[in-house]
């Protein structure tokens, strides 16, 4: 059988350590017993993890990066599976972080990726090979009445897509179907009279069957793509919708909940494995996350890195628009055009309702990012 | 309406930074617009998070503990929201993590708890206020057979709960219909031979469809309890499969690719958030955790607070059963008896396997544990 590669970073003092961890992990990570137990023959020979590679870290970090082979055959064709045995109980260890990932032909087949992908996004845009623009309508606790209207300023002033909030659920404010409803009217009379393509993008984190019915009822009443947060409603969310035969919508990823993934240098994961590489696996179409210089810690070369996975080759999976986000300006503009290029879904929304006239706003963003 | 508060650890240099970071928090978790374009009246004086206190850290760490508090209303009855107003875009930032959530009536009807909580896994198991035993079997890619004849030992030897490894899925060497059938009736057999009262319990964690479909077949063919790992499943897994109507048994909940959530002293949860608090408002009846001393990091104290949050009176939720795991050999039960005290579930495995007669060491243990 095949296998998969899993790049860890170890936190050690030396290379006798770092082997010792690296072993351990190759253990932990799939017969979970004490080597001496472990049964020879096919559990020893192919299920157990085989430390691949030991190499000193290149990021200044006081320890090694540990490539583990891992079979196919453990994974049992379920995506989840394939992440416990990628960082399962090794996520509970201080001072491992999962790198990196190489994926064998049957994680690719596993992983169909996603329907659409930036050039999906593209397509329902009406746009070609250009920036797309995202904004969201917030906040939680403004009737239906003000969502809409805004949602309708957003589509008027040419954003391609209006998301909820993420923390726009089903509140008695604004009621789920009330506002998706209302939404997608006051997208379609902006649309009308502007001639654009804007699209509503509902919130549908939920419990997994509401999930589900909130997406049918999302594409059933014209919305344009959905949005989840893929650390709350499980990592099998997004593709138990990408793969569901009455459901055609691209899919959003929310970060919300999922920070401790990355926040941390010693654990969790590299920001281009969590943001790009997993992203696309779940088929997601979109990712939001936290855009460099904003109020969040991320870097600019950490943001580079989730655009390169988002854009990398990988061999089947089409390729996904990075959506940074997070206290975007006006001002940052230049700087995300020289960081991100053409292939990013600027995510703007504080700072256009901070502006008097919210669709001159737009139009002025619009130009600038394209200008 | 009411109100619940959420503790964060804020780093901070000084008061000033903490509060300004204070604010933020209350501003990102809930409205997620810069301040000046905060609507007036409702959302301003219901939705918006209130700064309800700030207090220096008392553990030692540079920062303050800053409690906010967060209106009923922004939840919507959505168990996911609250997660999202408790930690969504704000565990994106380093240096906050949540320490304590303070739950108001609302937040606790949204959350009915367990369905049997440690009482019922000891009636369950035919036992009084002592400690519960459970097992797993292991490794991936032994046939069922072997499997099966291990889960017939561990009940013979008086383990109350045998449960699959959390990394038994649905692979070719040990599907999940055959072996969950081959387990039950194992440990049928090794009942009627002893008098006890052991259960199996399969490892469901799968996409939200299949989850449901496999804890059916699970109550359909015998089992007596189901596990999940919540950060693979999401964490609305436990709480709709506490309340599906067809299905009655207790949940286990594993730690598996929550790590990050809990492994650093700066991000993530404290441990008796995560590995109590939650899990109780999440449904789950037993929560698997890493303990001190074994090859994870937990510390005595850390694991202590896991087990007093599993204990503290909610008033509503019933009391859940700790079972820490993972390393835990005959020669540390002694402490382990001293920290824990009768209501726990030992979790063991490597230790117990690498006996030669798996059945006379599992007697052993019972006694080491009730002597």
């Amino acid at each position: 059988m095949g296998r998969f590669h899993v790049d860890y970073y170890v936190r050690a003092v030396d290379e006798a350590e770092a082997r010792a961890r690296a072993l351990d992990i190759a253990l932990e990570q799939t017969v979970e017993i004490p080597r001496n137990v472990v049964p020879s023959g096919y559990v020893e020979d192919e299920i157990l993890g085989r430390l691949e590679a030991l190499v000193a870290d290149t990021q200044g970090r006081p320890g090694f990066i540990a490539t583990i082979s891992y079979s196919d055959d453990d994974v049992g064709d379920d995506f989840l599976q394939f992440l416990n045995i990628v960082f399962g109980n090794s996520s509970i260890k201080p001072g491992l972080k999962v790198e990196d990932i190489g994926l064998s032909p049957a994680m690719l087949s596993l992983c169909p990726g996603p329907r659409h992908g930036i050039e999906g996004l593209r397509a329902r845009a009406g746009i070609g090979r250009k920036p797309l623009l995202m904004s969201a309508i917030k906040p939680v606790g403004l009737p239906v009445s003000e969502l809409a209207r805004r949602a309708h300023d957003f589509a008027l002033g040419g954003m391609h897509y209006v998301k909820d909030d993420h923390g726009l659920v089903d509140q008695h404010t604004s009621p789920f179907a009330e506002r998706l409803a209302a939404c997608v009217n006051a997208v379609g009379e902006a649309n009308a009279k502007s001639g654009g393509k804007a699209s509503f993008v509902p919130n549908i984190t939920a419990s997994a069957s509401e999930m589900i019915e909130r997406a049918l009822m999302a594409e059933e009443a014209g919305a344009g793509a959905v949005m989840i947060a893929p650390a709350l409603t499980g990592y099998d969310a997004a593709r138990s919708l990408a793969a569901h035969p009455d459901f055609s919508l691209p899919i959003v990823s929310h970060p919300a909940f999922s920070g401790a993934n990355v926040v941390s240098p010693e654990c969790g994961f590299s920001h281009r494995v969590y943001f790009g590489l997993l992203q696309r696996l779940m088929g997601v179409d979109a990712v939001v996350y936290p855009n460099f210089g904003g109020r969040f810690g991320f870097t600019r070369d950490e943001c580079r890195s989730i655009a390169n996975a988002c854009a990398a080759d990988l061999g089947g999976p089409k390729t996904i628009v990075p959506a940074p986000g997070g206290g975007m300006t006006f001002a940052r503009i230049p700087e995300m055009r020289e960081a991100y290029g053409a292939d990013v879904m600027y995510l703007v929304g504080g700072a256009l309702l901070q502006e008097d006239d919210l669709v001159s706003a737009c139009r002025r963003l619009v130009e600038a990012v394209n200008g």
